[in-house]
C-alpha cells in the first residue's frame, strides 16, 4: 500500500548476509519504497551468504568492502557515487562481530587483540564509514545514517560480553559524528536499538533462546522482528524524520522501559513450583 | 509525493488552537496522508482560536471537550466512534497550560491550586484520555498514541517552572499506560520531545526568544519547527513504527544530545567582548 | 568506628514509622555520626508506629506534621529552628502512599481523587517542604536534602501503579527545586533510588516477595537494605558530597544497570522444566 | 575533623601527575582518612611530574606502570599485594590521553592509530586493570573501584573529540565489569563524571576557559573542583556506599541536569548587545 516513501533516494546498505539479516529486510523494504542502493559486505560474508540473490531481487550492485579498511570504504564510496552519478541519501550500518564471543573468552578473560577487533569491526568501522563519506562529500543535505545497536549499551546482559562495550562506543560515535555532520551538511545520524533478533550473527550470543523468551514476555508488544525493524529504519531514511539526530532509538516492543511485566513474572514464579 | 501513509486510519487530535499549533500541523499532515479524524479542544480555545477553519479544510468534525473532564472525554470518545462507525487508530495529545506561569508565580512561590491545575491539564488529562479510551475499547489493535513533551522533563530550564514537572509526569504516564495498553491491546504510547516552538502556548514561557536562539545554535540541525514535528508524528501513527512504545522521542535537531556546540559557544564568547 | 561525619549538623527526618522504615535507619545512623534532628510524621502514623522509641533513643523531639499541609510544614520548620536556635543542614523526605494501591484500583481504572492524593502525599509534599524551608530561609548554605525514590520512575513494574508516576514527579521536583535552591543558597537536592525494601509501606506493593527475589538475583551485589540505604544517605548529608545535586542516585546493588544476570536467568530457566 | 573514613583500607591510585591532578587530591584526602596506597603512573609522567613529592607526603611507594601494558599491571598488582601483605580495597583510575587532540586532528579527520591509542589509554586500560586484579584476586570483598569520566560520554561538546567516545567506552566497561566483579567478589565499580577541571591533562581541550565559564554559570552550585571531587571519591571508597555499583555518578554542581540557567542565559544575552 505505502509505496513511495523513499522515492528517488539512493543509499548504501552494509551487512546483509542472508535473509535472516536485518540489513536484508531493510534492503527489501527500501526497494519497495522506491529507493535504489548498493549492497556491501566483507568478501568472506559475500561468499558465505546469499547476498547475490538479494542484489538480483532489488536490482542492486554488490561492491565488496571490509568496513574496517579505509581504502575499501573509499573505493566503495567512490564507486557508489559513480554508479548513481552523484551523492547518496542514506547509509545503513549493520556490522558487528566479536572474536571473544566466538572463541568463548569470557569478559573477565578477554584477549585484547580480539577486543580491538570487536571494537574495530562493530564500532570504529562506523566512524571510518562516516569519515570517508564526509571527506568525499558523498551524502546529500538532509541525508540519513542509521546503525543498529542493542540495549546492552546501557544495561549489562550476561554473555553479551565485549559486544556491549562495542555498542556503547558505536552509539557514542553516532552522537559525536552526528554533531559534525549535522552542523556542516544537515546529515542526521542515529542508532536503532533493536530487540534481540535471531539472525545468524545474533545466534552466537550465549543462551539467546531463553533471553528471547524473557525479552518477549517483558515487552508489552513482544520482541520486534527483523522485518519490523526494517519498516522503522525506512521511516528514519525518509524525509519525515529530518530533525531527528544523535539519538539512540529503541525499537523493542517496550522492553527498554520495563522493570518487570506480569507475564515475565508469572513465568518466573513457576520456577519456584515444587521447589520448597 | 508521499500520500497514503495513514490511509484508512481514524483518530482524535487534541489541542489545535490556530495555525501556529503543532496539533494543527499534525491535522494537516495526517489529512494529506489519508487519515480521517475528529478535532477537539476545550470550548474556550475553540472560541479563541480558528479550529473551524481547520475542520473545514480537513473535512473533520469538531467535538468540544475539556481534557480534564472524564465525562467530556467519554462523550468525545463515544461520538467519535459513532462518527466513524467503529474504533480509532491514533490520538494526539497536545495539551498544556500552567496557571503559575501565566500568573508569574515563580517556582519557589507556587500556588498549589495552580500546580494541581498545571498537572491536571498538562499530564493527568493524558491518563484520563487513555483510561477512557481503554474502558470504551476505542482503539484498534496496533493503534498509536502520541503526546507532546519537552526536554524540561529531564533538564531544568529557568522559567519553565512547574511545566517541567508536568512534562515529567506526562512522560511517566506514557510509560505506565503504555505497558498496560500494549500488553492488552497492542496499542503503543509515546511522547515526542519537541524543540521549543513559537506557538501561542509556547510564547508564555519567559525569555522564549533568547532560548530559541540558544537552542537553534546548540542543535546541529537547528530547531525543529511545528511542521517537521507533524511529519514525525505521522510516522509514529503509521504502521511502520508498530514496535516503538513507552519511549520519549527527541525531535529537536540534536539539542538533547549536545553539551556545547561551536556555534553557541562562539555567540557566548561575544558576550565577553569589551567587558574586561 | 566512623563517628563524626555529621558532627554539628542539624536536620529534619520525615517518615519514620517503625524500625523497618528507611527513615528510622537514617535517624539511627545520623545520630551515630553526631547529627541532631527533629523527627516528624503525620499524626496517624505517629499513633500507629513507634516513633517515640526512636525519639528517645536519639534524643530527638517529635513534631507532628502532615507533609501535604503547608501550615503544618511552616509550624514544623519554625519550631525546628527554634529548637536548634538557628538553621538546619539536612532534610530527609521518606513519604509515599497511594490510595489507588491500597484500594486495589488498577492503573487502567484509577480513581482521580485518589491519584491526586498519591501525587500530593508522595511528590508535591516534597515541593511544599522545600518551598516552606526556602521561604523561611531554614537551611544553611551547603545544606543537603534527600528524598527516597524507586526505579519505577524510569521503568514500569506491573503492580507499582500510580506510585511510578508519583516517583517520576518527585524526581522532577528534586531537579527543578535543586536548580533554584542551588543557585540561591548552595543547597543541594537529590533523590536516592533504593532497591525494593520490605518496609511496612513497601509491603503494600503487589507480589513484592517475588519481585524482591528477582531483584536480588538481578543485582550483582544483591538488594540494598534499609540500613545500607541509611549509610548512603549519611554520605549525602555530609560535607564530602557538596557538589552533587539534582541527581537521582541509584542505591540498588547494580539493578538499574542490569539487563539480565546469569543468576536471574538460571532461575527463570527452571520455570520451563518439565513443562513441555 | 572527619578522620577515619578509610581506616585500614589499602589501595592503588593511578594518574597523579602533579598537584593539579584529581588523583593527587584523592591521594591526599584518602591519606587524611587513614588509607594507605601505592601510587602509580607511566614512567614518562613520573619524570615530567612531581609524584615523588606526593609519595613522601603520604608515605606511599611509587610503582611505575603503563596502564595499557598487562605485564606492567600484573607487576604493579603483585608488588602492591606484597607491599601490603594482602589484598587491596580500592583503585582509582584517572588516566586519559588523546593523541588526536594533542595533534589537533579534528573528529572528522581522525588518525585511526591515534584513535586506538586514545581508547587503549583512556578506556581499555581500565579493563586491563580490572582483569588483572580479578585474575590475581587482588581486591577484598566489598572493595571499590572508581574511574573518572566526563559528561561528554552522554552529550557532545565541540572540541572534546575522540575523548568523548573513550569516556563512553570507559563507562560501559565499568558497567560490564561491575556486573562480573560484583556477582563474584562483591566488588563495586563506578565512574565519577566530574565538572571540567583545569588539570594539566584537561588544559589540552580546545577553548577550555570559555567552557569552564559556561559550565560554571550553568551549574547551580558552580563547577566542582579537584579537591571536592576527591572528597566525593573518598565516600565511594568508604563502607558507607557498599551497594552503589555500575553507576555513572555526576559530580558537577548540577550541570548534567540543567538545560538552561538564568546566569548562563544572562551572559549569553549580552552577546547580542549593540549587535543589531
Amino acid at each position: 500500500m505505502i509505496s513511495n516513501l523513499l522515492e528517488g533516494k539512493k543509499g548504501i546498505i552494509f551487512g546483509a548476509l542472508n535473509n535472516l539479516s536485518i540489513a536484508w529486510k531493510v534492503a527489501e523494504k527500501a526497494h519497495e519504497q522506491g529507493a535504489e542502493f548498493v549492497l556491501t559486505n566483507v568478501p568472506v560474508s559475500i561468499r558465505m551468504g546469499t547476498i547475490n540473490e538479494l542484489a538480483e531481487k532489488t536490482n542492486s550492485p554488490v561492491i565488496p568492502a571490509d568496513a574496517t579498511n579505509v581504502e575499501d570504504l573509499e573505493n566503495l564510496t567512490r564507486k557508489t557515487m559513480e554508479h548513481f552519478g552523484g551523492k547518496i541519501d542514506f547509509i545503513l550500518h549493520s556490522v558487528a562481530m566479536s572474536p571473544n564471543v566466538r572463541k568463548k573468552r569470557e569478559y573477565d578473560n578477554l584477549d585484547y587483540n580480539f577486543l580491538n577487533k570487536t571494537l574495530d569491526i562493530s564500532a570504529i568501522s562506523f566512524h571510518k564509514m562516516l569519515q570517508t563519506a564526509h571527506k568525499l562529500d558523498a551524502i546529500n543535505q538532509w541525508g540519513s545514517v542509521v546503525a543498529l545497536s542493542y540495549v546492552a549499551a546501557q544495561r549489562t546482559l550476561y554473555g553479551y560480553n565485549d559486544m556491549a562495550d562495542a555498542k556503547a562506543l558505536l552509539e557514542s560515535i553516532a552522537r559525536s559524528f552526528g554533531y559534525i555532520y549535522g552542523r556542516e551538511k544537515k546529515v542526521r545520524i542515529n542508532t536503532v536499538s533493536q530487540s534481540p533478533t535471531p539472525t545468524t550473527a545474533g545466534s552466537g550470543v550465549k543462551g539467546l533462546d531463553k533471553l528471547l523468551d524473557f525479552s518477549e514476555r517483558m515487552s508489552p508488544l513482544g520482541n520486534a522482528d527483523a522485518e519490523e525493524c526494517a519498516d522503522y529504519v525506512v521511516t528514519l531514511f525518509s524525509d519525515l524524520t529530518k530533525k531527528v539526530t544523535m539519538q539512540n532509538l529503541y525499537h523493542d516492543g517496550g522492553f527498554s522501559s520495563m522493570g518487570m511485566s506480569l507475564r515475565a513474572m508469572s513465568q518466573y514464579e513457576k520456577s519456584f513450583e515444587g521447589s520448597d
